[in-house]
């Protein structure tokens, strides 16, 4: 699932306040957490039993990766098993300059040759503690600004006792159920974690965006890392064996890994506005900056480099909002998803306590919902969509912003202390003004289209220019793509910044006090109406079902169990649940993106036709879970998770058994690759020890 | 309304069967034919009484363009006002090469300075016969192939005996009520148009892509041409009597023309589909082609040439598929229409005689729909949306169904008799194999992308070539393009063509059964069926209401009512109904598409400010409407019709009284520029002889 992580970010930034949970009666629907597990359930249907150190044994094995996925110890030698795109930077880091990435691996035949990831890092989740009552306790009768304030010292009290001056740890409180339930999670960090194999891209990404949520799929999407310490590599007795037989069809399967974000009991207005406006906005902006960029990158090489991140992140999002798109617009879809809304507010309605307790929620939600349409073109066009469009903005604009919260002098002069800003804003990095100059030209003639040249805000923010003038202009002209000048403005302080004839900036002074303005009412009005509401309804829920329902998806280590399983489409078309090496020769035609590396090219010819390569499951998974190691009935490592169907793009806001699929890279092509294509023998030794 | 034909042409490729009446009880919506005009709700409205010779005159002042416009006669010497964009063809050819029609006017300064437009025609209605009775009798009793074979027979009779061998004149029996009644329209026609102004584009379509659909407006959308036979202007004594008054705020106003296709008695569940899945997927298509487009064009002045008008096409769909997208959306909008449906079934029930004729009309139309949905992207993508990606592709696929409709002889060989083709297909034209190669490229991916890879269809395509590099491969080689080739092709008969190894005739080949097939059963399943079935209902109907309601536009001439207003947006900015040539200076910053034309530049400053330029009216019109002569309640000329607001586009499904505003150019801003701008004082005095 290339860029699942992105998919997570992206979801995560327009899902902030997410209803707390949604459970079902599906068979094998649910991100379990491991504290919570249906044991009961998984040994009526399938008769494992799932006990306390079956599930110690996958909490202890799995991790969750600093760059958004999840991941598996393989080996007691702190042998570490996940997927080439949750590794991409730093394979682009440990790639020799004149190397391409897409036709050469980076691998170490040697232990000494693995090469540290520069930060990188693993958290292994090792407890769990209710802290429920003591949270409670702190936060007892307070309400408004009171009640988040206690709420968040009584957090940093517990988090801080739980740190205890350890470096190797982590400690969060996790918010389940929407503050129905508070957890305090404490990992353990490895945080020197070094590339063992990182394949070629034309390998780990085989199918480019035509495969990308699709199944038959043929992609060896793997990454080996390991983790080390004081220059040794770490010992991890808790790791998964690997299991060289075959996955079979049918069999039980459980994905250890961190999913992201889930929004399922989002109201049906709330995800009816998605359907009509969100997706399609999204959709129609992501397309026209991809046709833009497609034809860009083929000017030439130095053009198709420049633009090749930012395309495959486009197309990403793209595909990732058409699949989420298309799993509500069916009719019965959203008649289902009303009939549950409506059968939880009659239960809730039942329970006069819980009725009092929600009162006016549901109603509230409606009139947040209408705001929110009001205002959705200005604040995603000139706020929040307008991010992430230029460097040299993003620059300028939290500089900007910086500057104004210093604020002015007894004398009504703008502050010169040195600004308060994150390291990325002074960081050196590489900024491309063509790739600024298309983004933010595209970006503000769609802030034209949609608000209209007649808008008083069009008119601030544009002038007199025309959107792609105005962008090559202040893009040529700006220097705030040099780290120097950047450091130079924050050493000057709020006076520099708001003194500063850069033109970025004189642009952005323009119009940069209505943005955020639309920022803060999106935050005040929008988005803690919504956590206040749906706060209030997930309680009730969890009044009624405590844990025998999941929590939606929040980023910390959760469960899934299902069975290794194609499925029939609408269509009829009928998809099997594994593809093998015999499929890849036939899709390797040589036309990108079916290009095979040049290794593979020569290898695979070779190599045993009828070894499985990928697996379609039925776990419930989402973005985030990418690289989560796969474990059959014994807790055996069996693949890793990397990809879902297109249908199980839907799974942001329900789970349907029968169409949504995981997709899983297998151990035994895995082993397949490491001997006879990568010729990694003592990784195979170490897997097998 | 830039390309309002286009649109219209886009909408009836869309909606072959459409619904046959959308009555409602708005006051000014109507797209009424002239003999069945509400007279006397307007005499009750606004005391003005419309009359026969009243409507005779409207009816034989204005004229249908072939470029799919309206136009008036405003002189006795032939004299007709147009828009601009409705005679873009005829100014691109009477251009001089070298010439920039975007900031050069093409004009005649003395009368025999006018230029004939090639193919461009205009009809002027003279007589409507009701031809019902003699149509039921043909089709009496009769059904299915049977019905249609009797019907079409009877409908060329009747044409023929109305022909009576007149050169200048066009019979048609139309079809209105979707078959509750036939009428035989019988036109004038002229055929030697010239042109007498037609503007720069850069005034004509002044504000480019973002004012299109959109008010405040500042175009200056027209042309004049003159109808001339024997080498003399044509005598037209039925023409409207030009007004120099500047139009009044409220005013009453009536447009006369032909609007080409409204929607308005579609069941609820296919606007929903519209909604859902028609207009999401046009929209990311024309947006993705678009971006390509836009970046392809900025690569110098030939690209731009290029792609100009294929960028023009898009961005008018696209915005034509937004706007009509965004009117449907709303939920009241959708429970307003359900509503409609529910009281005509209701009344459909209520009377037994009609419930009987009606059984199962609307199940059947649920099944159909159905079906659309089941089937809808292959037939989009490799069929119907697959015309018009290349010129060669457009030809090669004429002439292999032409060779396979031809077929075989005795012996089992491809006939080598000349193939029977249209004109279009041997005419000398201009093809573009680079912008060929991008939008064959381009569909091709697409089709991949929606149909995956993995569909046997596909894989017949695309065989092992990408999307783009097989589009740049037959596009290359192929002799398509040129005329002669093709010619050689249709006298060599089907043998030539099923024997040639040209390659985009070798690609179609692969496919094209399948393709057909995908049309056959739309045409078979989807379109007759919703023939069938909407027209049981729309009889119904038409016995309820008879002509008190009108029928859905056809193309055919209509008269419109309505008065000069602004409008309330939802946000609360108001708009006021006029725009004067003040308000062009402030708009012209020279900034693309705000760039005034050379001869503009100079005269503006010293026009009159406050003469107004373009003006809303609350007149009920649509695509094909452009170009319409505005009438004051004496019938004299005040401008000519050339858009619609963003809400207008909603008039396809519904009239919104409030929000839909129709765009006029005033007669008070071309007179002006006739003579300070122009200096054509002939054409003046003329207007006022």
């Amino acid at each position: 699932m290339p860029g699942r992580n992105l998919r997570a970010r992206m979801a995560a930034a327009l899902a902030i306040a997410v209803a707390s949970s949604g459970g079902s009666s599906f068979a094998e629907e649910g991100l379990w957490t491991f504290d919570a597990f249906p044991s009961e359930a998984v040994r009526q249907s399938y008769g494992v039993d799932v006990d306390k150190p079956f599930l110690d044994r996958l909490r202890l094995g799995s991790g969750r990766l600093s760059s958004g996925c999840s991941a598996g110890f393989v080996s007691a030698e702190g042998l570490i098993q996940t997927n080439h795109h949750c590794v991409l930077d730093c394979i682009q880091q440990l790639t020799p300059s004149g190397v391409d990435p897409l036709v050469t691996p980076v691998l170490a035949p040697k232990l000494e040759d693995e090469q540290s990831c520069p930060g990188l890092t693993m958290d292994v989740l090792q407890e769990i503690t209710d802290v429920t009552d003591e949270m409670a306790a702190a936060t007892n009768g307070k309400e408004g600004e009171a009640f988040g304030s206690a709420r968040d010292a009584a957090r940093d009290a517990i988090e801080e006792r739980c740190l205890a001056g350890e470096a190797d740890r982590v400690c969060e409180v996790v918010s389940l159920y929407q503050g129905g339930q508070y957890k305090l999670y404490r990992y353990r960090t490895f945080d020197d974690l070094r590339m063992v194999l990182g394949v070629e891209g034309d390998v780990g990404s085989f199918g480019g965006d035509p495969d990308n949520f699709n199944f038959p799929r043929y992609a060896l999407d793997v990454a080996f890392l390991r983790a080390w310490h004081d220059d040794r590599p770490v010992a991890t007795p808790d790791h998964f064996r690997w299991r060289s037989d075959p996955i079979e069809e049918g069999e039980l399967l459980f994905v250890a890994g961190s999913p992201g974000e889930t929004s399922r009991l989002w109201t049906v207005q709330r995800i009816a506005f998605v359907r009509d406006q969100t997706a399609p906005f999204w959709l129609t902006l992501w397309a026209e900056l991809r046709g833009r960029l497609t034809v860009f990158a083929t000017q030439g090489p130095e053009e198709s480099r420049i633009a090749s991140q930012a395309l495959y992140d486009v197309e990403n999002w793209f595909k990732g909002w058409l699949g989420e798109r298309m799993a509500i617009v069916p009719p019965e879809v959203m008649a289902d998803l009303a009939a549950r809304e409506k059968e939880l507010r009659r239960r809730i309605d039942a329970d006069p306590k819980l009725a009092a307790a929600t009162k006016g929620a549901f109603e509230a939600l409606e009139q947040i919902e209408a705001e929110h349409s009001r205002t959705f073109y200005p604040f995603r066009l000139v706020e929040d969509g307008m991010w992430g469009n230029s460097d040299a903005l993003d620059y300028g604009r939290t500089l900007l912003r910086a500057a104004e919260d210093a604020g002015r002098d007894d004398k009504g002069e703008w502050r010169a202390e040195p600004l308060e800003v994150d390291a990325w804003v002074t960081d050196e990095d590489r900024v491309e003004p063509r790739l600024d100059e298309l983004r933010l030209g595209f970006w503000l003639s769609k802030v034209r289209e949609y608000l209209t040249t007649d808008d008083p805000l069009v008119r601030r923010i544009l002038g007199d220019e025309s959107p792609e003038g105005l962008a090559a202009r202040v893009v040529k002209d700006t220097k705030l793509g040099d780290a120097a000048m950047r450091r130079k403005l924050v050493d000057g302080g709020a006076r520099a910044v708001m003194e500063s004839d850069d033109p970025m900036l004189v642009f952005l002074r323009g119009f940069d006090s209505e943005a955020r303005a639309l920022d803060e009412h999106y935050a005040k009005v929008i988005v803690a109406g919504r956590e206040r509401e749906y706060g209030r309804i997930a309680r009730a829920r969890f009044a009624l079902d405590g844990d025998r329902v999941y929590p939606d998806a929040t980023g910390t280590p959760r469960v899934s169990y299902g069975t290794a399983a194609g499925w029939t489409e609408p269509s009829g078309r009928v998809v099997p649940y594994a593809t093998r090496f015999e499929g890849l020769s036939r899709r390797a035609t040589g036309a990108i993106p079916y290009k095979l590396a040049p290794l593979w090219e020569k290898a695979l010819p070779s190599l045993d036709p009828k070894v499985i390569l990928n697996v379609a499951t039925t776990n419930d998974t989402v973005g985030g879970n990418s690289g989560s190691p796969v474990l059959d009935r014994e807790g055996r490592v069996v693949g890793a998770m990397f990809d879902g169907n297109f249908a199980s793009l839907g799974g942001t806001y329900f789970f349907d058994p029968e169409q949504n699929r995981s997709v899983i890279v297998a151990a035994t092509a895995v082993e397949e690759a490491l001997l006879r294509v990568y010729r990694l023998e003592r990784i195979v030794a170490e897997l097998h020890k």
